[in-house]
Parts: C-alpha cells; structure tokens; sequence
C-alpha cells in the first residue's frame, strides 16, 4: 500500500487542525505505512517541504493537543496551481514528488480555492491514467462552500464571535449616559454573511444582540443606515451595529474601500477587505455627531481556539478521519461533506461530493434569510446556526495560558 | 446599624462584577439589612438611580453567576465630582440621599479618578462633623493605581491578550510567504504599559511571543522602529509587534494623533486613545513596502470574562469583602490594597491604604523593566506578571454561550 500525504491550505482556522488530528488518526488505523505532511501546503510541497508526520504523534496526548492548537500546525499556503494546459511542468514536477516517497493518497484541507487544486490533480491523474487519489477536507470560517450543510471552522467563529459581541455589548451597555454610544463591529467572511449574521447569537434574555446585522449578500444603503441608527439612538443609548467586511453599495464599491489604506490583492486575486466598520463609524459621527467606535475582530476571529465549539472540533476531527476512510476504499475527486439530518435534536451524517461545482464557487446566505428591510437576519438563519456552537473544548494550560503543539524547526 | 450602597464606576472590566459579589457576602454575612447598589456609578445616584441588592441575590447561583458576568451589573459612569468648594450642593445633595435610604457605609469599585470620588467624599464627612464612611475597591485594566502590587481586572486582561496574541501569531506565522507579514497589535493602558507588557506571556516553548514590545513610559522613535522591523524580517517573515494606545513622540505628540479620526477627552479630560497601530502600520507599508495589519484589542479586552484569570477573579471578590469587612469595622477614607508576600509560590494579603495619594495617580511600569533598547521587557517585568494570570474559571453555559446575569429593568 502506498503511502499518504496531507497539507492544509487558505486562512487557518480554529479547528483545521483537528482535521489533521483526525486524518493522522484514521491513517494510522488504515495501516498506512508513512503519514507524510506537506509544509506550507501545495506551494512548499513543490518546493520538495515535507515532513513524516509519524514522529509527531506516536501516542494520543499529542493528537489530543494538536485538537486545541489553532491556525495551520503544518503551515499553510494561498497558492493556485496554473492552469493544466499553460504549466504542465508544474504538474509533472508534482507527481514525481509523489512517486519519489511512494505516495498515492493526497488529502488538502482547505476552501474554494484549495478545492481547485483538488479538482486539477485528480483531473490530471485522470487524463493521465495515473492511479493516485484525491479527496478534499472543507475548512473555512466563511461557510461559504457549496453541498455541505456547513464547513467546519465557521462554529469556533460564530461561537467566539457571539460570545465577545455579548461582552462588548454589555460593555457598550454599561455606561448611563445621555449620549448615544455606537460601536460598528466589522466580522470576516469575505462575500457571505455567515459569520457576521452568527452574530444574532448573542441575542438572548440576558443580551439584546447587535441592534443591526448587516451582510454582503444585499447592496448596502448608506442613507438607510444613518437614518436606522438615529431612530434606534431615540429609543435607547447603546447602539451595536454588525457589518460584514464585504459589504457593497449598490454600484458594487466595497464600503471598505472608502479607506486610506491602499488595496492589496492575494494570489487568488481577493482583495483584502478591511476597513468597513471605520468607514461607516465615521459617517456616523459626521452625520449625526454621535461617539461611534469602530471594532474589528480581525485575526482574532480566525484562531479563537481557546473558545472552540466542541461540534466543530469534533466534525473537524471527523470530515478529517472519514477522508482518509475514503481515499483508502479507493475514492479520489471528491469533497466530504457534512449533512444535517436534523437541527433539534441536531443529527448530521458525512458523504461525498464531487470536487467539480465546489471549487471556487461561493456559497451566499439565501436572500429569504434576511430580513425584507435588510437590517437583520430571520429565524431559519438562527435556527440553521443555532446547534453549531454548542459545547466546548477546553484547552490544556501552562502557567495560565492555553498550550500548544509546535511543529519542530528542522533548520 | 445603618445601610450599606455600593457602586461601579469607569471603565467595565472582567471581573469588576466578582468584587460586587464580594461585598454583597460580606454585606450579607455582616447583617447588614439593605444592600443598595448605585446605578451608573455617582451619576446615577446624584439622580436617584438607586436598586436594593438584596432582591437580586436570594441564593448563591445568582452570586456565582454575577462573578461570571462581565462589564458593569449596576451600569457605570465617568462623572468627576466638583470641587468642594465650589459646589456644595451636589455634597449636599449626595449626604441628603444617603440619610434617606439611612446609608452610612458607601463602597465605590473602581479606578484613579472613581478614588477621587471616595477622597472627596470622606473628606467632606471629615469637614462635617458626619458618621458615614467611605472605602474604595481597586479596578482597572491598566493597573495603574498605587500602593498596591496590581489591580483586580488587570490579570484577567492579561490573560485574555496574551491567549490571543498566541492565537494571532499562530495565525501569522502559518504562511511561508516570502514577503514579509506584519502585524501591529494596539493594546489599552493609557499612560502605562502595563497591559502592553503583559503580551510577553504569550512567548514560551510553543510561541515565540511579539518580536517587539512599545510601552508608553518610553518616547517612541518612528525611524529605530522601522529600522528594528527591518532587521528582523531578515531574518523570519512573521513579525508581531505589541504597542500601547499611549504611545507617545519624543515631543510628548500622540503616536493615534497622526489619524484621521477626531480627538475625544471623556469628563475626566482624557482623550480617547486609538489608531496608533494603524498609524504605525501605514508607516511600515509606506516606509518599507511591506504588508502590515493593524490589530486593535479595543473593547475585546475589557470584557472577555470568558477568559478570566481565576486569580484575578479570587482577588476581585476578596477586595471587595474586605473592603465591606473594614467598613463594618469602621474604616473611612481607605482603599483595599493587594500584597504580594511572594511571587513563586503565590502568597498575597490586604491591607487598607490612605485614599489621599492614590486618586487621580498614575503608577507606571517603572523604567528599569523595560530593556535598554525600549522595545521589550525584562526578566523582572515577567516575573512580577506571570502569577497574575493563572487559572481559570468555567463560564455557565446555556445554548454554546456563556450566561450572564442581567439587572432587572425597572422601567
């Protein structure tokens, strides 16, 4: 049997890791003889980066460790393979890495774009007779992949980020002054609101919740949410705003590029939205005149490890586990998907789907799961992100703080 | 006996609520017959905002959930008393309302200027021939009160930042770029460093911690920040860099003055500090081309008692026992103070503290903890920090979020 290599890919998460825990653990079960990692995913792979990740996790403590270390543990990469037909050096150069330590089973956790490279090498194996497989593992905190009720990473943002939107808004709440207190707190999730209307969570008998939820999915009117935001000021003092980093007028301009930051583009050619919540902090206070704080969750959104949902460790962990169970039956150009059955009690099972239609495709938040003024989110949002933060992991400490696992420094 | 009042006063933070809870148990094992709690602080007692505790806490559950509970139960003010003797109405007033609710032992949790409400306070009941005392309870993040070793809040802040910083520069360090990835991370403390400092927890055998640490005891110097940047990334490509809000240029210039946002000051006369990060961030991708991420911790870190030390915690509510304690006994004019016998093992005491020369003073960090070149600190710094942020304490959760305690509104 030949050997197995994994790499993770795109923006960490909170729980990538406990895909690769649960991946080492089913490879280790298979019988698979050399659990291969790649650093920095496809981009140091081809840069010939690997290392043999059997020396890491020879007993159970070290996987139970690697489920509560946040960001990428093996290093990851925004790299997109060229096209097949313009570069197949590229192609050739990764399979005789392949052949060169034996291996036939390659796992990539990662979103859209990491699902492309999936869809490339299984395309190229295909054309090409070759006998090695491919299966996908979904990972994004923007819950934006396509045929999976929803991808892991995005619970341990929704919980994290309702949990801080409850403290702020107590914090916010605290002052009895006569004047307004507005805070614009700006999520991620590029162009799909999920995580940004996850805020909704935070409302309950002890919270009021973010008194507007904006999301990218609808054009943002600028006019509408000054006049909001004033008639909310005349009915309470503390006024809590959620935007999505990606929000659009209705010409297609991001808020956010109102900015005086200069606009950067990745290798994907996503541009790097930040800014939103300052732009519109500042129109509301040279609007209304009101004291407006712009937040942002920012990177500490993406590695909330400390404050993971147990559901998405685990369905991490086992998206992770049921790949390598798949890829050793002999599947190859597919995603495995997690499928809901029932949200109360919550009951979900895992397939497969095939790669093609998930990679690059965006996943948006139905338009009928926003409010008709725009403004918020409806019951079927909060009932569908309801059951993914539930339960918690805690981490392992030392000397007050949450441990660990390091990959070791081979130079 | 007479009645006690108690109220919360400046900015929230994690555990402000445990020394509540302390004093109502003290209150409560005293005999005291009425607890009364001021809402928003001094403000809203000068309005009549005043609450009977005793109604909120028949069983222990709901004490246990207000240690929980982040930011300001009873609601909190920033409101300055006038000087004696220009206003002496408002003395007045305030001595009318503490005989109508037949109060003679106030109790005010909070930080440099809410001591200054307790000086004010006890010495006009001194002038006056009056039997009603007054005792301040520590409380502020940026542990800048004096004569005692640290305040209650500081250590849970600390916690938090330094599990986050963990967590960001997991998540900087997770692509192996070539271009450099920078990221400026703005941390709260006003004049002192305190808070800044603390980030160094976060550097241990699994993290390398920020390569750089700006206090705001130190001016700070634009080229020899760029200069240090640059070295550095010749050498790793993730560089996480931990400043202060209060930075300021050698010529006593705001480092946030540089933004665009306009300047605020608070009753106190304090402006609102925020932007130095972005400020230095733009300096770096304009002076070195390098992509760089401004981070501000803002309102995350006042409140994330999701995160709380539970020495922190422990601290806050016995200060505010204490404090009740001392007042039964027939303190005025004191503020509970912590002692610390020794670091490793942690062994603390209280004592009380003359109020005169704590209000309205700054303790910084003092200069001999901060290393030569100003961009880090030292052994010293570590040592006295690192007790402060051990243990933990389990939020109650209902629905995947943690549950906290809401005051009834009466209106």
């Amino acid at each position: 049997m030949g050997n197995m290599i994994i790499g993770q890919s795109g923006g960490p998460t909170a729980v990538i890791n406990s895909s690769l825990a649960g991946a080492i653990k089913a490879a280790k079960v298979g019988g698979i003889e050399h659990i291969y990692g790649m650093r920095y995913g496809i981009e140091g792979f081809l840069q010939g980066q690997v290392v043999d990740l059997g020396e890491y996790f020879s007993d159970l403590y070290d996987l139970s460790l690697l489920k509560r270390t946040p960001s990428a543990f093996l290093g990851s990469c925004r790299y997109k393979l060229p096209s097949r037909d313009k570069d197949e050096e590229t192609y050739k150069k990764i399979f005789e890495l392949l052949e060169k330590y034996d291996i036939d089973k390659f796992l990539y956790i990662g979103g859209n774009d990491s699902m492309d490279t999936i869809q490339q090498l299984s395309d190229y194996a295909a054309e090409h007779g070759r006998s090695e497989r491919f299966i996908g593992i979904p990972k994004t905190i923007d819950n934006d992949l396509p045929f999976t009720d929803h991808t892991p990473g995005f619970g341990s943002a929704a919980k994290f980020i309702a949990t801080s939107m409850k403290e702020m808004i107590q914090d916010n709440e605290s002052f009895g002054a006569t004047d307004p207190r507005i805070a614009v707190v700006e999520i991620m999730g590029r162009n799909a609101g999920w995580l940004t209307g996850a805020t909704v969570l935070s409302k309950d008998s002890d919270c009021g919740g973010p008194d507007l939820i904006y999301l990218p999915e609808l054009p943002f009117d600028e006019d509408a949410f000054i006049e909001r935001v004033e008639k909310i000021t005349r009915e309470k003092k503390s006024v809590v705003v959620a935007v999505s980093e990606g929000l659009r007028l209705a010409d297609g301009t991001l808020v956010c590029n109102y900015g005086i930051d200069a606009a950067h583009t990745d290798a994907f050619g996503h541009q790097q939205l930040s800014g939103a919540s300052r732009m519109l902090s500042n129109a509301l206070s040279f609007r209304l005149g009101y004291k407006s704080r712009a937040i942002e969750f920012s990177l500490l959104q993406r590695c909330a490890t400390h404050m993971a949902s147990r559901t998405d460790v685990d369905e991490a962990y086992n998206v992770g586990y049921i790949a390598v169970s798949k890829i050793l039956e002999g599947e190859t150009g597919q995603m495995v998907t997690i499928q809901v059955d029932s949200r109360e009690p919550y009951v979900a099972h895992y397939e497969l789907h095939d790669v093609h239609g998930i990679a690059n495709v965006e996943k948006k938040v139905p338009l009928e799961w926003i409010t008709p003024d725009g403004a918020y989110v409806t019951k079927e949002f909060i009932d569908y992100v309801k059951p993914l933060v539930i339960g918690s992991i805690n981490p392992y400490y030392a000397a007050g703080l949450p441990k660990h696992l390091k990959i070791h420094k081979k130079d």
